[in-house]
This record gives C-alpha cells, sequence and structure tokens, in this order.
C-alpha cells in the first residue's frame, strides 16, 4: 500500500513489461487502435510505451471493434469496425437482447465475481462497445446503475410530487435527470475510472497518476487502491481546496504539491508518467473516455432502447460530450437507437471558452481565465475540444452558456426537490431552462439532464450555511411561534 | 416548498384525517399490529392518531402478516401470522423465488412507476415482509442494492487485491463488508425513511418530524421533499455541527433550535408532533424498523440464501440491531434460510450501556454520558434496547466494545482499501479484528460486517488532514526525489 509499494523498486520503473503480466494483450485488444483526433494518424491500442497523444500533440481516440460474443453471432460472423467509414448498420435487436439479459443478473456476491461481475456493473455490462478484455481482467467496484429519475410535469407521478418542482422550473413535460453523483465515489468519473485502472492492470502497471483536486482524484485514488497500485495526485500548490481532497487522501493516494499553477502541474505529471512507467489517468487518457461512453449508454437502455430527443450536460473539460455524444454515435451505427438525440453542452459563463467557439461557428479554439463557483467545470482550456467539437456538429447539438446565479438557482431547485447534486451538476437543469425559454428545445421533447456528481461532494457552495440565530424554549409554544402555526 | 405550506393551513394541524386521503387503510394495513416490547400490549397497528409508545412507556414493534401474492399462493391460501406463538414455517422457495423474480426487473425508468419502481427497490422488493401497502402509495428513490463486498482473505479475488488488506487486518478468510453508505443520502438511514415517509403519505400528513442532527435528519430531509411534504428538524441548540447539517439544509428541511441538549430535543419534537398532528420520524417510529429490515434481507439475498455465521454491526440506538435480527428470525420462520447468524453488535467504548448491560446478562438496563469520535453512534441511552436485547439473546449474539483508537485504525484500513466509510462503520469491523483474536469468531466463519455511511459523511475525522507542507519545483528530479524513486 502507499508508496511502499515502489521503495522496493529499484528500477525507478513502476511498469515493467519485461515481467510476467499475466494480462498478455488479447487478439481483440491487439485490435484497438487510436486515431488522433487532429490529424487522424492512426496508431496501435497496445504498444509497449502507452501513448497519450499524437506525434503532432492533438489528443487520441479509440476505435474498438464491435462483435457480439461467438454464442450471439448470426452466421457467417459479422465483425462491425469502430471506424465510422466502413460501419455495417447491423439490426440492433442482438445487442439490446444481450444488454437486456445482463441488467437482469441475479444480485449474487458470492459466487465468483468472474462471471457475474462485469454484467453488474454500469460500465462493463456494455464491455463489447467499451473495450474488450479479458473479463478477470477488470477492475470494477461495480459501479454504474445510477437513477434516471422522472421529474418532468408529466412523467412524474404523485410519489414524485416534489421532484416535479423540477419540471415546473425547467418547463418540460418529460424531463429526466441522470444522477452520476449515485457512482461509488460520488461522481460520474468512476465509469471512466474502472477502464483506466483496467487498461493499467492489464499493462501491469504499479503506479497510475493524475493531475486533479476535485472528483478524478477521488476516483483515481479509490480504483488504485481496490487494484493494489500506487495512486499519485499532482496539485498545484497553494490552490488546494481541503474538503475535496479528503477523498483522495483518506483512500490513500500520494500526494505531491508542485509550485505552479494548475496547467503547470498538468504537463508535469505527462512529463512524469512517460519517463517513469507511470500510467496516466489524465482526462488525456482515451480509455476514461471509453468508460464515460456508458452513461449514454445505460441511459439509453433505461429508456428502453428509445432515445431521447435532448442530452443536456455540465461542459467543461469536455470528456462527457465526447463520451455521451460517442456512445449514441455508435448505438446509433449498430441499430441499438433509430436516431441521434441533439447533444446541448451548457458551461459557466465564467469559463466559456467552448461556447466562444460555437458561437463562431468553431472557427477559432478559443481559451480563457476561467472564473465560476461550478469548480467541476473550471477550465479554461479543455482538453477534449475537438472531441466535443464533432460532437456537436453531427448530433445537431449546441452550446450554451449559463451564468453562476442561474446555476445556484438551479441547484437550490434540484437539492429542494430532495436530489440533490453539486453546483456544476446544475448547469444542466439551468440550460434546459434557458434553452426552453428560447424555444429552442419544445416543451413537449423528450430530455435527459445529466447531473455528474452527489450533494455530498461539495456541502458549503450554494447551500445555506446557518440556521437561525435564535434557539428557543423547549416550549410547545415556543415551537408553533418558530413554525408560525 | 418549505414552511409556506404551512402558513396557509389555518387550522394548525398537518395531518388531516378528516380530508379525502386517497390511501384509505387497506385490509392488509388494518391487520396490522403494535405490540409493546415491555408489557407485550398489543394494539391496532394504524389508528386515527399514530401511536409511538405503549400507555407504559415502552417502545412498540411492528406484527405484520405476511401473505404471498395471491397468484403464488398455494391453494388452499396459506396466511403466516407474524406473531411468533403461531407461526407455521412454510417452505422458502416461494418467498425466494418472488424475490429473486423481482430483482432481476429490467433497468426501465420510462414506465409506469407503480409496476416496476417497488421491485428495483432493495427495501420494497421485500414489500410483503416490510410493509404490505398499496403500491401507489410508495415513496421510493428508489434505495437499497448496496454492494456486498467480498474482502477476506480467500474470497477476494485479484482485481480486490487492495479490499483483502481488510481481511488480512481482521484475520477473516470470507468477510464481507455491506456498504449501506452506497444508498441515495449516504447512510442506511433511507431504508427505514422510505417506509416511515410512505407511511406518513398513507395517513396523509403534512409534515414530518425528527430530533437529530446527522444521518437521519438529511434522510428526512430528502424523501420528505420527494414527497411533498414538510420536513421539520429539532436540534440542540449549540451541539450543532455544521458539515453534518449540509444536507438537511439542502434539501429544504425547516431547523428549529432548542436550548437544552439532545433529550430535550427528543422529548419535545414528540410533544410536538403529538400535539400538531406531524408525523414523527424518529427511531421511536415502529415502521423505520421494518424498513431497516431490508438491510439483513438483501444481504440473504446477496449470499444467495446462505445466511452467514456472523452478522456484526455499529451499535448506538440499537436501531439496526434490532431490525436486521427481526429479519434474519423472521427469514428462518419463513423457511428463507436455514439457520440464523450470531449477531455481535460492537459499542464505541465512551457509549457502551448496551455492552455494560450485556457484561450482566441484561439484568440492568444501563445509561451513559456518551463520548466518541464515532458521533453517529454516541448514545448513552439508546431507543431499541428492549427490542435489542432480544435480538441478542435469540441469536445466541454478544455485545462487544471497542476503542475509538481501534475504531480510527479500522476505519484508515477500509478507506484504504478504495472502499472508504464513516467513522461509526468502521466499528464493525474493529469488533471483528477483536472477536477473532479472542477466537470468539472462528477464521473460516462466514462473516458480513455493516458499514452504515458513506466516507463523504465526515472528511474530517480520521482521514490525514494535511498535505506535504513543502511545494517542490516542476521538475523531473524534484519529484522523483518526493516520490522517493
Amino acid at each position: 500500500m502507499g508508496i511502499n509499494s515502489l521503495d522496493s523498486d529499484t528500477s525507478g520503473a513502476s511498469e515493467q513489461p519485461g515481467q510476467a503480466n499475466p494480462f498478455a494483450p488479447s487478439e481483440v485488444l491487439a485490435a484497438l487502435s487510436l486515431r488522433c483526433v487532429e490529424c487522424t494518424t492512426l496508431y496501435p491500442g497496445f504498444e509497449a510505451m502507452p501513448r497519450y497523444r499524437c506525434e503532432c500533440g492533438g489528443v487520441l481516440d479509440v476505435e474498438t471493434p464491435f462483435q457480439l460474443p461467438a454464442a450471439r453471432r448470426a452466421s457467417p460472423a459479422v465483425v462491425v469496425s469502430g471506424r465510422e467509414s466502413d460501419v455495417i448498420p447491423l439490426a440492433g435487436a442482438a445487442w439490446r437482447q444481450l444488454f437486456d439479459e445482463r441488467a437482469c443478473t441475479p444480485p449474487i456476491w458470492s459466487l465468483s465475481p468472474v462471471t457475474l461481475l462485469p454484467d453488474r456493473s454500469g460500465v462493463w455490462r456494455y464491455r463489447e462497445l467499451i473495450l474488450p478484455v479479458p473479463e478477470t481482467a477488470i477492475v470494477s467496484r461495480p459501479e454504474g446503475n445510477t437513477g434516471l429519475y422522472p421529474v418532468g410535469l408529466e412523467n412524474c407521478d404523485e410519489s414524485r410530487v416534489g421532484h416535479r418542482q423540477i419540471g415546473m422550473f425547467a418547463g418540460i413535460e418529460r424531463l429526466f435527470l441522470k444522477h452520476e453523483g449515485e457512482n461509488p465515489t460520488g461522481s460520474f468519473k468512476d465509469r471512466g475510472m474502472t477502464v483506466g485502472v483496467t487498461m493499467a492492470r492489464l499493462r501491469g502497471a504499479r503506479a497510475v497518476a493524475c493531475a486533479s483536486t476535485g472528483n478524478t482524484s477521488a476516483s483515481l485514488a479509490s480504483y488504485a487502491a481496490q487494484a493494489g497500485m500506487q495512486g499519485i495526485v499532482f496539485l498545484p500548490a497553494g490552490q488546494i481546496a481541503g474538503g475535496k481532497l479528503a477523498q483522495s487522501l483518506a483512500y490513500g493516494a500520494t500526494t505531491v504539491q508542485i509550485k505552479g499553477d494548475f496547467d503547470a502541474a498538468m504537463q508535469l505529471v505527462e512529463q512524469v508518467c512517460n519517463e517513469m512507467g507511470i500510467y496516466l489517468l489524465n482526462s488525456l487518457n482515451p480509455f476514461r473516455v471509453e468508460g464515460q461512453k456508458a452513461i449514454g449508454l445505460e441511459i439509453l437502455q433505461q429508456l428502453d432502447w428509445q432515445a431521447p430527443d435532448w442530452l443536456v450536460l455540465p461542459a467543461g473539460n469536455l470528456g462527457n460530450t465526447s463520451a455521451i455524444g460517442k456512445a449514441f454515435r455508435q448505438a446509433h451505427q449498430l441499430g441499438l437507437i433509430n436516431h441521434l438525440p441533439r447533444i446541448a453542452s451548457i458551461q459557466a459563463a465564467g469559463a466559456n471558452p467552448f461556447y466562444r467557439s460555437f458561437q463562431q461557428q468553431f472557427a477559432r479554439r478559443e481559451r480563457v481565465h476561467a472564473q465560476t463557483v461550478a469548480s467541476a467545470i473550471k477550465i479554461g482550456d479543455p482538453v477534449s475540444y475537438a472531441r466535443a467539437r464533432r460532437v456537436i456538429e453531427e448530433s445537431n447539438g449546441l452550446v450554451e452558456e449559463v451564468t453562476d446565479e442561474e446555476i445556484l438557482v438551479a441547484k437550490t431547485v434540484i437539492d429542494r426537490s430532495g436530489l440533490g447534486c453539486e453546483p456544476a451538476s446544475a448547469a444542466a437543469l439551468a440550460g434546459v431552462k434557458k434553452l426552453a425559454a428560447r424555444g429552442i428545445i419544445r416543451r413537449d421533447e423528450r430530455v435527459v439532464a445529466v447531473l455528474t456528481g452527489h450533494l455530498l461532494k461539495d456541502s458549503s457552495t450554494g447551500i445555506p450555511q446557518s440556521v437561525s440565530e435564535q434557539a428557543i424554549e423547549p416550549t410547545l409554544d415556543a415551537v408553533k411561534r418558530a413554525l408560525k402555526l
């Protein structure tokens, strides 16, 4: 545990491809590719040294060959490549049946995890579309299976009358909130991290690292600990939010403070990982995006494969926009759904580079100095810009901005409904309201908004902090007066 | 929302039995009974005014008639009463089949919640054994379906090698942790609260109240908000832990500070609820205990109905000891399982009245001035003493105490495994270790320990609070030195 596992490593390299690795890359893994989203250069998905960037500096996108399990394949076997150019649209029925059967796995935890656990995960249930790895290699909590709450004016029954306040606020009849705060560490990051740490294990990595002060570091720390790896978190000195770190520290991640700002820490962690054989699990890592695709796939399954009209989500580093958009695109190609939802990415007005680019038809990639109360989307130069731009363009989507005030009002509505969320999540609802008011989202369209984190992730921002200063006498009359009865 | 709903209520009574209530008590509800655990007096389960205590002052225990759904009943129909004296042991196969089929409900959220939602809840899936109410009355998030993590030396596979540190610490081969922190508001309280708020709705209550500064108030606030009721939380003035209240305040509960200590607030809330027609959802409420039974039922189902040898849990107000013990007893009576697990209740040494009573064969009910870092079990005079005493006696169980130091050491082990928990939860693991070391729990016995709350519930106690004071230069050499590479 902790740093001790490195002390005994005299070579200084925690990833040791030369040593016996029980998970030699399978044929399927060998068929993975990484494509540069800038210059389209293609690389093998599994090289001796992990690759996080194209030679041109562009970020990479995983291309997965999709293959039904042998027993379910029509004969002759049909393999559908993930490459857009040569996809053969298949009837999605076989895929839907596969995923639906897996979702009905008995809730038994005492049997072999090898056979049952991947099906119970809201990520690995879709493993043929996420990362086709040997099931014994999977590091899963499990994660996912988060609620898709009906909160619209029409789709919310009497037992959720409080939730309906959200639909009333937004002015939407059939609105759903997908609550990713119900993942094990309290945010959607667990979906990408289970895939990222599984990939680290496949590579024989003994340490994984990221530069982050928020949800990513918490998730990394938890999954690394489960897998027996050292988790390393790089922090910009003096910009550490104490409470946000509690999870990473509790889960035992090694914490390194770097003189400089967040960008400096980001650059350094990339350099350190490359030179020291530590596996990098920043959002740069293309396999994390594959795991986050499962948010989109699970939404579709929870809607019985009836794609919504709109998917609205908070947008910072643009990993979720990229991942959910990619999931919808692939689901459409495979025939799992019959139309593509429109994707609306909502940025905070003080951290709106993607919105600025969208305003000029993506003529220019913008960068800003980010400032917003929604810390999880306080990002001025989003890593997944190119991936997300494609998603907006091909889904006939859009990018909107909302002010901090609008975010906090929306958060109060979500909190007071009894659902609750962290501040950045509320940007999605603020965006739905704004787009509905402007007639862009129609009142009768089916809309899913994504909440990315649990209320407990940030117990100060946008929450009433003080209770009445006046303590009352312990008498019934005093209570009646206090309750205005 | 909030207090406004009361402003318009000129009668001053928020529960109005005279008004039209869509949920008139069904035949089954009318068959419920409440029995005093002290003097065994029997009351109807559903009177015009809710009853929380026996005339003798004793707490009440729900007696439920158990009845399989009509389609599954053997002919002639067999009704098994929950009253101990006249239970007919039935083959449990029909019950197991019912619950297993419900657990395999498709994960679809777009259809009518009336038919699908109760099956998806880890409480209402067992509704015939919990509270037989009309399904349309149920107020559910849904809750439950929490993980049962294999963490023992033998039952933990390579993908959970970090979790196995817990088994190593405890010295147990087949150890499971049931993580109730994975409930919607982050604690096991949601299981009792979904039943309590459902009962409030059946009664037509418009407000619900409790005296609590912790997990109960968070859960009450969330479920009351969902159901459109006013949540009221009574607090002892000056004893408010700010962070712990964030959830209740965010979910919009009305907060009343009372001059006096926690016991004064407890007494007042009971008086206020009785006189003002507010439904009381303290642990005094017998229906909350029924909901918490689902922790035990879900553990049994997750173990494929193979009862464990031991169930070990943190013990404060003794609601969980009572509830899980009752669930096991009833499951045994119905033939769902073939033996009763032994129950070990673990108290903090500074809040150990139940342990003190156990030491003298329960000759005397003890009360103490509670003092422990594990705030969720910091209780000197547990409400459910009599219920829990019966559980310990009939399960051949025991009560143990652990020091705050032992609790914090166990918490660090759980946190560093990547699972994490709030401090009180760790008392269970500390207890397993102590009982294993003394040979009372054998190394090869099958043991389930209950974690009651999420790590995020308390982000300060027992977590390293500071990172290295020394920020380093952003260079590879400096990082290598910092990581001791």
